[in-house]
């Protein structure tokens, strides 16, 4: 096994690049931000921001760009060769080849690619909150919902490698539009993006006066306005994230119902909210599972690598495949 | 191995028992009705029905019902070791432990209890539609909608035993009850009991003009009379049975999310109007599909067993258990 890998987590705004040990640990790490333009062709952009993040890391640590294992999780599609078909909050990404790109940008060798909520379904598995848990589903709660299904020890993968895209699965028929062109997904209501809409939507209507007042009108309460306020003990603002996490149930136990899952584990951006969400969530997932009470308790546990989950998810990718 | 299995697949309102070769061949098959009432316990009366199919099928056959291996389908959440935890079309046999009373009635020493989607997944995997297929997703539309995930051949069956209860997953939140007590359900949509809801609110809505005027009033069209209407080419009767198959692949999109299934077979009463239905539920597959052109084609197939399915799969795990 390799010393070192480097694992980058590449989201919607920004990139997370780090060195990781076999272990687990982060040796060092750093952020910059993801182009939202395709100049030069799909994903060129991107990969020259990565491929930066890659050369720095290599210079401070005496590594060679060429042969050392490197991993990238990014959201969307990616078929099993590595190959990304689509990304919704990607665009300017969709239809690259990271390892051509890395290829021919720093003669990198072992590039590989997974989607990013199987990276961090993977972290949390090697070294995080399901670690020795061989049946669980990660969820990372951000902009979207991500997500990763581990099923006897071994990632779930499906027809195409798409496996695990557990944000599009549609909890309201004909509901609110969400960025892949279908309506009614669940990210659309219980991850960052889902609070941000229905924040905008309870504003609206009322339901934040408040928070309205003190944001100079109901047109500028945001879902970060909402979190705080909810964990300054503003009723308005718990009532919403009550809403929320009744939204994040619901979805939890359509998961229960199709795979009799008995553990998730909860990540991503919007686990800041972990305090406040979860326990409510739990709550409504024993009202909403069909069964519940015939079932073996079902866990809900917060990530145990928190924003590092998906990048070093990303980097036991590249150990397991040059291992 | 044995030399034949009895499999009995029991629904909500008649129970179909057979005598099964190793290679799925049906010697001999009845049909009883299933008892709507708990009267000595819960199961009992049910099981005293069983126990006469299981006589009446050795009697023919000269078997020994103290060693043949007895195979039983049932719907509801069927813990791994084969207890009956709930059932919410078969209030009945609630609880109960069949194994217990079949051995109590006919000293029966091998019996296996398996859920019924799952038996029907297993069936088709043995010997029907999805022989030699190792990833796919049974779907049985009954009354409800049953299911089984086979995943690298092996069946899915979770923390508790419960996995495959796909028609429990929540395609509209806050929609149609359910019997299970949720909301919402796929099932309330897309099966047999969704075609009769759709269609008493479509008659309701005066949206069945001609089948209403031909029924003597809106409050006497049935489902029955929508399948056979749309049969002979009523447009009508076509819209609704689309916006079925709608409902259909409304779930079955959810399913390609969460796991990138590439094939499903599709069983269970209503799979008589396959030949209206499937069409239909594969131009809205591709509509609702996160991805669909990104991906491997998606089959859907129509049930090889048929109505023996269940049964023909509960043969198949008393089988797997005694060899």
């Amino acid at each position: 096994m390799s010393e070192v890998a480097i694992g980058i987590d590449v989201g919607g705004t920004k990139a997370l690049a780090l060195v990781a040990t076999p272990t687990g640990d982060v040796v060092d790490e750093l952020r910059s931000s993801t182009p939202q333009d395709a100049t030069g062709g799909a994903g060129v952009a991107t990969a020259q921001v990565l491929a930066e993040q890659v050369s720095t890391l290599c210079a401070r640590h005496g590594l060679d760009a060429s042969t050392v294992p490197i991993g990238i999780g990014m959201p969307g599609l990616i078929r099993r060769d590595g190959h990304l078909a689509e990304a919704a909050n990607l665009r300017a990404a969709s239809g690259a080849s990271f390892p051509d790109l890395l290829h021919d940008l720093l003669g990198a060798q072992h590039v590989y690619m997974e989607n990013d909520g199987n990276c961090a379904a993977l972290g949390e598995h090697a070294w995080g909150a399901a670690r020795g848990v061989d049946d669980f589903v990660m969820v990372t709660l951000g902009t979207g919902i991500g997500g990763g299904i581990v099923s006897n020890g071994v990632l779930m993968r499906g027809q195409n490698g798409f496996g695990g895209e557990i944000g599009h699965m549609v909890v309201q028929a004909r509901g609110a539009q969400c960025g892949c062109g279908g309506f009614g997904c669940w990210e659309r209501y219980a991850s960052g993006g889902g609070l941000a809409r229905l924040t905008a939507e309870w504003a609206n209507e009322g339901r934040l006066p408040e928070l309205s007042a003190r944001s100079g009108g109901a047109q500028h309460v945001r879902g970060e306005d909402v979190t705080r306020a909810a964990s300054e003990g503003s009723l308005e603002a718990l009532a919403l994230i009550d809403d929320v996490a009744w939204w994040l149930a619901r979805g939890l136990a359509n998961l229960v119902a199709i795979l009799d899952a008995g553990r998730f584990v909860i990540g991503g951006g919007l686990s800041v909210a972990a305090d406040l969400l979860l326990p409510r969530a739990r709550v409504h997932l024993e009202e909403l599972t069909f069964g519940y009470d015939k079932r073996e308790a079902i866990t809900l546990t917060p990530s145990g690598l928190t924003v590092h989950a998906g990048a070093l998810g990303a980097a036991k990718v590249a150990f397991d495949r040059v291992s």
